[in-house]
C-alpha cells in the first residue's frame, strides 16, 4: 500500500464533518482503498464483476454432503440463467457475473451464447461461462492429493488471467464466488493447514448437516491433514503443495483471482469460507496480495472467522449467511462504494462552515 | 403482520434454488416485509426517503457534549448543501433527503428554495426543509420537563403526518435521521425510563467524550430519571409523559414518523440510539408499530443495544457507526432491497431443474 496516500486519506476522514472516527469500518475501508490505488481519494469502486468459480470435489464420495454432485452443474445452469441468489443480488448491486467452470464434473449442457472465450467476452446483463477446468474434479483429499502440482499452478494462472481481462475490461471492483458440493470439506482443511487450527474448530455444517453427520465431516478432515503431513514432510509449508494436497480446482482459481486483482490494484470483496481458504494460499504466496482483499461478510461456517482472524480483514455483513456463489460478497458491494464515496464527496469543516468540537 | 402472508414468504423461502436457512437475516426481513404488506412478495422497498429530524436540547447546558448548540443549525445547512455523511450515503442508495426543523434554537439561514411547505413538496435531488419546530429546542431535563405534554403531542402528530405526505408521494422505504448536539443525553435517558436499565449501562460517549466527561453525562442522566420519578408519579407508564419529561422534540417526531410509516404500512428503516429511543415510545403507543421497523445498524452507543434488544429488532449493518443523521439506516437500504428481490426474483428447485438435498 502507498503510505502517502493512506497518510492522504487519513487526514482527509478528519476533516470532514463528522466526529472523528464516526463512520467506523467505513473509514477504514476508505484508507485501505486510498492506499491500494496509491491516490486519494480513490477511484469509485464501480462497475464490479463477480466471477462465480465452480468445482466438484473427489471428497464427495465420503459422504460429506447431503447433496449429489450433480449439483454443481445443475447451479452452473441456474447461475447461467440469472435465477441464482448471485445473480439476483449481483442485478440489486450492478454487478456483472461471469461463470468460470474450473473443474465440474457432470457435463454441462450450455445454449449456445452462454459461452464466452475468455473474460473480455462477458456482459453485464447476460451471465456467461468461462471454460477453464484443468480436470473434471479433484481427487479425494482424504486418499490423495486433489490434483498434481502442475494442476494447481495451471488453476491459479487461469484465475489471475480472468482478474487481469476483468481489470483490462473496466471492472473496479471484483468478487470472488464459489459453487462446489463438498467445498466446505476441502476449505476446512486448506484452513486447518494454514492457521494450525483444529479440525473441530473449523469445519462447520456447510448447506445443513446433522450432528452426526459433522462429527463424520471433522473426521475426514483429519485424515485428509494426516495424509498431507505424512506425505508432505519435505515441504510442509510450501502454500502449493499444500492447495495442491487439500484443496480444490476453485480454491486454485481463486487464490489465483486474488494475486491477479492485487497486481493490478483492483480492490476484491471476498465472499465466505471457500474465498477465505483461497485467501490464505494467495496471501502465503505474496502477503501483500492481502492490501486489495475486503472481507465482504463473515460466513456461518466457523472455518471462516478463523480464515479472516488469520488474515487481519474485518467483515463487512454480518448476516449469518452461508450460501456462498459470492452472495456476501456482492451484498458488500453498496458498503464499499459508500465508503469510497465519503472520501469523494463530503463536506468538509472548513467549506461547510461548521464549527469544530472544543477540545 | 398478515399471518397469511408470512406464512407464504416462509413457504416461498423454501423452495428458492439454497440450501434452507442459507440467507440467514435477509430471509427474515423479507417474511416480516411480506407480513407488513399483506402480501407475497412484498412489494420492492424503493424509491425510499430519509427524514432528519433537527432539534436543540436545552440539557446541552450541563456540559455534556464537546459541541457548541451553533453546530445543529450549521449541520441543517451542510444537510440543505448535500454535503453532509447522510446525503453521500443517500445518493448511493438512492433515497430522498427531507430535513425537518422540529425544534433548531440557532436561526436558520435558508436559501429561497430552501425550504418546502409539506413533504409532498420535496425533491429527489435536492434537499429541503420542512418548518415543523413547536418551541425552539427542549428545557433542561436535569432540572425540568423537555416540554409539555402537548408540545410533545403536536411533535407526535407532524411526524405521522410527514410519513403519511411520503407514503401517498409514492415513496415505498422511510428512514429516520436526526441531528441535534445533545441528544444522546436524552436518548439514554429515555432508554433508561423505558427499559429500567441502569444510565451507566446506556449512557455513551456520543460524538466522542472523554471518561470524565462521561462520568458527568451518567450524572446527569441520572439527576434527569430523579426528577422524573419524583414528578410523574401519577402517571408513570405514560408513553407521552415520558417523551414529554425526558425525551427530546426530535425524539417526539420520529415516534410519529414511525406510527405514521406503520399505519400505512410503509417499511421504516431506524438508524441509531436516537430512532431506537424514539422506537421505545411508539411501541409503547402501538405495539403493532414494530412490524413496520428494521433495524438498519447497531451504533457504537450502549444505549442503543439495550434499545434493539428490548424491541426484539436485529440490526442490518454493525460497522461501529456512531454518526446518526440517518447514516447508518441509509447504508442498510441496499439490503432490505436485496432482501425482496430474493422472494421476488429466485428460482425455485422445480423451475430451475435443481435436485434438493436428500433428507
Amino acid at each position: 500500500a502507498d503510505p502517502s496516500a493512506l497518510e492522504a486519506a487519513r487526514d482527509q476522514q478528519a476533516r470532514l464533518t463528522k466526529p472523528a472516527g464516526a463512520l467506523g469500518v467505513l473509514e477504514e475501508v476508505s484508507i485501505r482503498l486510498a492506499g491500494l490505488a496509491g491516490t486519494c481519494p480513490p477511484p469509485d469502486p464501480s462497475p464490479a464483476a463477480v466471477a462465480v468459480f465452480a468445482a466438484d470435489h473427489g471428497v464427495h464420495a465420503q459422504g460429506v454432503s447431503p447433496w449429489p454432485q450433480e449439483v454443481t452443474a445443475q447451479m452452473v445452469a441456474n447461475f447461467l440463467a440469472g435465477g441464482a441468489a448471485v445473480n439476483v443480488l449481483a442485478r440489486q448491486s450492478g454487478a456483472a457475473v461471469v461463470v468460470v467452470d474450473a473443474g465440474v464434473v457432470t457435463p454441462l449442457e450450455l445454449a449456445e451464447d452462454a459461452l464466452a472465450v475468455d473474460a473480455t467476452d462477458i456482459q453485464p446483463e447476460q451471465p456467461r461461462l468461462i471454460a477453464r477446468a484443468v480436470r473434471k474434479g479433484s481427487d479425494d483429499i482424504s486418499v490423495r492429493p486433489a490434483m498434481t502440482r502442475e494442476q494447481a499452478i495451471r488453476s491459479l494462472a487461469s484465475g489471475i488471467e480472468i482478474a487481469g481481462q476483468l481489470a483490462a475490461s473496466g471492472y473496479r471492483a471484483l468478487v470472488a464466488g464459489d459453487m462446489g458440493i463438498a467445498n466446505t470439506t476441502a476449505s476446512a482443511t486448506l484452513i486447518a493447514a494454514f492457521t494450525g487450527s483444529d479440525p473441530a474448530s473449523v469445519t462447520g455444517r456447510g448447506t445443513g448437516i446433522d450432528e452426526e453427520a459433522h462429527r463424520h465431516k471433522v473426521g475426514v478432515v483429519r485424515v485428509a491433514l494426516a495424509r498431507r503431513t505424512a506425505e508432505n514432510d519435505t515441504h510442509p509449508q510450501d502454500p502449493i503443495d499444500i492447495l495442491a494436497s487439500v484443496g480444490g480446482l476453485e480454491h486454485a482459481q481463486i487464490a489465483g483471482f486474488i494475486l491477479g486483482a492485487a497486481a493490478h490494484r483492483v480492490p476484491i470483496v471476498l465472499d465466505g469460507v471457500i474465498a477465505g481458504a483461497a485467501a490464505l494460499v494467495a496471501a502465503a504466496l505474496a502477503p501483500a496480495a492481502l492490501d486489495a482483499c475486503l472481507a465482504g461478510h463473515r460466513s456461518a461456517e466457523p472455518g471462516h472467522a478463523v480464515a479472516l482472524q488469520h488474515l487481519g480483514l474485518t467483515p463487512l455483513v454480518d448476516l449469518e449467511l452461508r450460501l456462498g456463489e459470492g452472495s456476501g460478497a456482492v451484498l458488500a458491494l453498496p458498503l464499499v462504494r459508500s465508503a469510497v464515496a465519503v472520501l469523494r464527496e463530503m463536506a468538509t469543516f472548513d467549506t461547510a462552515g461548521v464549527t469544530e468540537k472544543s477540545s
